[in-house]
């Protein structure tokens, strides 16, 4: 880990190397996921899981928004609740997630009752809304970077999932076709301010390990999952049990 | 799930069978540990990964002992930060747990750095100290209550890894002995506190929810430590990796 400051075309390249050893497009879960080697219950599990990651952003987003100290901070942030919460009942990022678990047979009902979810779903989650509470607001910022790298892995995703399953199809993965604009825009942004902002060693560091944290974050839910529903299969007390056949 | 007014008594046979059926000493990490089936490397992951937890004990219960509204109270529960932390330098918990990983071969420093812990472990033990910071009091104090069934778990561990493991001896096991004695005194406050307090439908079910609460946080940093180093033995991108051999 170099300790020299870095211009900001530097910092960018050190971010963008976090992400090339660390995002969970490398995680075997999503090679299984895309390739098509996953049950339609080990698909199941994997959209159950991640609706708590999707349902608690807004309130990551809020979390954050509340701390911004500027007019102009606050409504580029705004639009990322927009994004996920729509305009309207039915609309938004999260609605559109559920018309996932609705496309892939999971009852809406018990989705939304977190009953089924995995604790290491839950603990990863709450401890990103957590850090974008407790850290500096360059940290909280710089946490949302692992969106530089998803138009790549949701592009994947479509693709394969749709070539590969007979229960997905193209309504069911319209949570994602929206995303392939959003996170770009949305990162561009984080990135200028990251860059303008991370100007000393200290802070530098600080952006690269909020990078690495999340990485973490996603990395350790497809661990859980992985664990509970593909090898060894071993299914937490409590959590979505997929019925065999 | 019971919905009726349950006695204290009924309380308390409620939340042993949550023990009986999610407590982490039926997970196949531990049965593994116990058993001798494990390399010295993989003991060594398990002891730096839980060192995060017996570190973090003291910041939990001081985030409760600032919370709790008398001196009878208090004094109950700074007993618990003088067990872990001591009375000087060398004593306590903490600094006994750090004779473990000192006996495993682990570098003290690096493990007091916390840079080889998995995100799991980090994210499930941090979700325990933010449980009690911002749940009830009653609430806080019933998720210590998975103490009620250390004690077996601790006698079968000492004899089982001094039997099957060259590399364990009395010495570095010393964190265990004082717990035999410690974890029964402290939940039989913290149970007859809860069966005290609890007296309506609703506040039996939190009791019992932050009993699954707690069973969850342990459970799944042994997910953590058996995916990564067991089955199917992926470690996460940073986290702590055994050499071969």
């Amino acid at each position: 880990m170099s300790d020299r400051l870095l211009t900001p075309d530097e910092l960018e390249t050190a971010l963008r190397a976090i992400g090339a050893e660390r995002y969970h497009n490398l995680h075997p879960f999503h090679r299984a996921l895309h390739d098509g080697r996953l049950s339609k219950a080990q698909v199941q599990a994997w959209a159950l899981n991640r609706y708590y990651y999707q349902a608690r952003i807004p309130a990551k987003d809020a979390t954050l928004l509340a701390r911004l100290p500027t007019a102009e901070l606050r409504r580029e942030w705004r639009r990322r609740i927009e994004d996920h919460d729509g305009t309207e009942p039915g609309t938004g990022g999260v609605a559109r997630w559920l018309r996932l678990t609705d496309g892939l047979g999971l009852d809406r009902d018990y989705v939304e009752s977190l009953d089924g979810l995995l604790p290491g779903t839950r603990f990863a989650v709450d401890a990103y809304v957590h850090f974008v509470g407790e850290r500096s607001i360059l940290e909280a910022i710089a946490s949302s970077l692992t969106e530089l790298f998803s138009p790549n892995i949701i592009s994947e995703r479509v693709s394969g999932m749709l070539r590969n399953y007979s229960f997905i199809t193209e309504e069911t993965l319209a949570y994602f076709t929206p995303r392939l604009t959003q996170a770009p825009r949305d990162s561009d942004f984080a990135l200028f301010y990251v860059k303008e902002h991370a100007r000393t060693v200290e802070r530098q560091q600080a952006v690269m390990d909020a990078l690495r944290f999340k990485c973490g974050v996603l990395w350790s839910m497809l661990d859980a999952l992985d664990y509970a529903y593909v090898a060894p299969g071993f299914v937490p007390p409590g959590a979505f049990a997929p019925r065999a056949g």
